[in-house]
């Protein structure tokens, strides 16, 4: 039995930038669907486990680009488990161009939330799921728990209807366009990303008042955090 | 020879909002794909209008709908050219669900623009193009002239690099979130959209301060108006 599955993707015009390359945002949206479908056809995707009252939530993605792909490109995602542990579980990606050669890898570290209680649940309560810890470590470093960070104001507005998904609150697609969205379009001109990652710790809510502090800890290292009062919903780090 | 086509899509998890409908922007942008397959498969799309140094530029656009589609429903959307004058193009669309049942209907007018001169070039010069011209109307009043609006000030920020389309400017579908996001979730789990209309007037770039103003002019009648400085950019009408 293999433990690794692929599937395909063709970069549209509204996944991509001024340029061309696709947006750090709609590759993140790529690699959440494909986590989607790999976890239907293991059994354990969200509709499943929404019968339990229960949902899986991203707490930590890394993801590191050798080149983005651009509009109309047709790329290749593989993606497997790696460990499942009590609290959360890992799941690794590779992403391959249609010479079939690397342009990216991702981690991305999950939780089960109870929907009830709004809190972590026990993954050993999902029976057959250990099943797809292949142990395969990916070939990036994990994402880390990111430091706290005091820097200087990056931006700053309230929460808006089209920021909310289904579950009621703001998308982790769209905490990763706001950071993309500290960059002016001079700074994607002049590098590439290398590499970016988050961790999403708290939720935020409609109407909520937005805050987002950065600073550049090394040259082309970028730290950030978004927080509302004095909540931290997510930190992330940019890598040019 | 049919002048009309129909093109299939399935609403993705990404265009939906938090009671799953699909949004006033992904929708459009489903309309503004449809309309970009149409023109290629008629041989007048934006790739060949860029060997002429040409494109395309919406330049009025209404929709009205029954009810909104919902996330992972099939939806066909059916495009026909009606008139092609000199200045300008309409294009129509029925929108129908799995059951073929009209769910609803939009109106487009174009101009092409000269990418040199950056300003709208005479249609007559588009060999062909002429005999799309069904003069079949569609099913809803055509998008009109919209009025200034002096009203209050609903959102003022500066235009980042997400909002950035391949042109270099702030695309259409960016101002049609815009406007969207000028409703609270109260509104959207109250009322339901019936028809939504702009007009673009103006580009806007990367750093421009944008303000929205707005007014109801009549009982659940909105309108609006996207402006840098004392320049126009947008203006928008919905309709609940």
């Amino acid at each position: 039995m293999s433990y690794r599955k692929t599937y395909s993707f063709r970069v549209q015009p509204q996944d991509v930038d001024f340029q061309y390359n696709v947006t750090m945002s709609a590759l993140a949206n790529i690699l959440l669907t494909t986590a989607g479908y790999n976890a239907d056809d293991n059994g354990f995707g969200i509709r499943f486990l929404n019968e339990k009252e229960c949902t899986w939530v991203l707490i930590r993605f890394a993801v590191e680009m050798i080149r983005f792909p651009q509009q109309y490109e047709d790329i290749q995602v593989e993606t497997w488990i790696e460990e499942v542990g009590r609290a959360s579980t890992t799941r690794n990606f590779t992403i391959r161009d249609s010479k079939n050669e690397i342009i990216g890898n991702a981690c991305s570290n999950w939780v089960m939330l109870d929907l009830n209680t709004r809190r972590a649940k026990d993954l050993l309560t999902l029976e057959g799921i250990h099943q797809f810890a292949s142990n395969d470590s990916g070939l990036i470093e994990k994402p880390i728990k990111l430091d706290a960070v005091e820097g200087e104001e990056y931006d700053g507005f309230k929460v808006k209807y089209s920021d909310i998904d289904i579950n009621g609150h703001v998308s982790s697609m769209r905490y990763i366009q706001w950071i993309s969205d500290c960059f002016s379009l001079n700074c994607y001109k002049k590098y590439s990303i290398k590499r970016y990652e988050f961790n999403f710790m708290n939720e935020m809510f409609f109407d909520d008042f937005v805050e987002i502090v950065g600073q550049e800890i090394a040259p082309g290292d970028f730290r950030f955090e978004i927080s509302k009062d004095d909540k931290t919903a997510c930190r992330a780090r940019v890598v040019f």
